[in-house]
């Protein structure tokens, strides 16, 4: 994860614009947004299912660059006053706050066409240009309203409301899993020659670790610690947000944790050795406090 | 334009997420933002250079509903009270006045990658991979932080500030002039067998309207009718913003709007009577008052 990490902050570092650049504020507050901080879950999982699949990290870096870009527009996104009001992420002031509500409007605005720019036309990228059209039309996809998008409005609306289960799972696998699932997805299409059935077997893995992500996400707003977060916790409960500890309680969804935990590595079973690095990532995922 | 503007209007509700799917009131939002209003003139440079350069209206609608929606995500981003604070457009309450903030900001975002997708995906486009990505390499360029966004950053910045020409060109190149260069040169993209001099004499052609089309728009800010312009005038002397009218006066503005036709009909020379659709649609824009 370090070594990911320290990849990506130098990855995304070259590919941003500089704060030399006019408008020197707004690349400024895009690079604050994005460079410094963050765990690179999504790059992280778009490495380890490259290495897996027989890629190198520089193969896919260019891929998840993109993926991580549309993280951090959305964290930004969710942040601003009319979303999520946030003050704080990844232990320093959100953009909205470290800047201005306009400008951290126009981050993410100028964020999102990068990704697909970089995916369209990055020379790191060796995907053909049929490769390169597919990775766009996933990324589409996730961030759209069948996912990303999609998946906030219906946080939002969901707020101080009774949803069911299978509600709020819906509203996961939108919000955070679609993203997930497009950053394993992204780096099996970087490998043309995979067969159907080991797609199938990623794109299960995906959908149960993405799922058991949040899950764990929403454990730790309510049994975590702030200073190891680096953002506050109880807001979900505050603002009457329904999820699984709110609706099953704390022990019942760290057992579905568990069971999702089990059912992502039954669905590498195939892969043998070779998905050591997606069998490591994910325990370390599901047992992380931060 | 009007038949233009029918077409648009059909191909846009066709390719937008319809209000049946969940999330339903962001899908809503979408088509309220999207359809049922709106000049349509960054389809129609692009549908008259197609026309112009010998390929159908039918080769490039997709290219067309792709560089619609990314300026009605603007409109919608920049009428935020953050941002501009508008109220009305196109004769109707804006997005987050018809909806709400949070809503509206999920509305920009999600129409950003459908834009991206329809590019990359979307049947009725005949372009081959490589030129369907150029088409997102232009587009996104358009619309990042050295075109659309970044002009909005520039114009944020500037409002209440003595601006020299030079620097007001250069916000407008970005704010409007981008985009319009790039409905101009995605339809030469599509015509991959154009010789390199007759692509040099569209982008002159594109960046003498671009710009004449912002000064005519700062014009009408001044000299225009709210009725006719369905939209409040007199905003950007209120803002203090700089603009032409502001600068050097409405005479001069207007023979600059001249000048800049006549120069953009001067680079149209060598296409002859094939050009007659960019002709015809250059002096609609420029005599517009609405």
């Amino acid at each position: 994860m370090e070594s990911w990490r320290l990849r990506m902050e130098r990855a995304l570092a070259a590919r941003l614009p500089q704060p030399t650049a006019v408008p020197a504020r707004l690349h400024e507050a895009m690079r604050y947004s994005a460079l410094g901080g963050g765990k690179r879950i999504r790059p992280a999982l778009l490495f380890a299912t490259a290495l897996t699949l027989g890629l190198s990290e520089d193969e896919v870096e260019a891929a998840a660059c993109a993926i991580e870009i549309v993280h951090v527009y959305s964290l930004v996104h969710d942040d601003l006053p009319a979303m999520d009001d946030d003050d704080l992420r990844r232990g320093r002031p959100t953009c909205h706050k470290a800047y201005d509500e306009a400008t951290a409007l126009l981050v993410g605005d100028a964020l999102q066409p990068l990704a697909f720019q970089w995916l369209a036309t990055d020379p790191a990228l060796p995907a053909s240009p049929t490769v390169r059209l597919r990775l766009i039309d996933l990324l589409a996809s996730a961030i759209g309203t069948f996912g990303m998008a999609g998946g906030q409005a219906i946080d939002l609306a969901a707020e101080g409301k009774r949803l069911s289960l299978e509600e709020v799972e819906d509203m996961h696998a939108r919000k955070t899993g679609a993203v997930i699932r497009a950053s394993v997805l992204m780096a099996a299409q970087c490998a043309p020659d995979l067969a159907p059935a080991r797609h199938a077997d990623l794109d299960r893995f995906a959908d149960a670790i993405g799922l058991a992500f949040q899950i764990q996400d929403d454990l730790l707003d309510v049994i975590g610690d702030v200073a190891t977060l680096g953002k506050a916790t109880g807001a979900d409960r505050e603002r009457g947000k329904p999820t699984h500890p709110a609706l099953i309680g704390i022990a019942a969804s760290q057992e579905r944790v568990r069971r999702l935990h089990a059912e992502a590595l039954a669905a590498l079973a195939a892969f043998g050795e070779s998905a050591a690095p997606l069998r490591r990532l994910s325990d370390w995922l599901l047992s992380r406090q931060y």
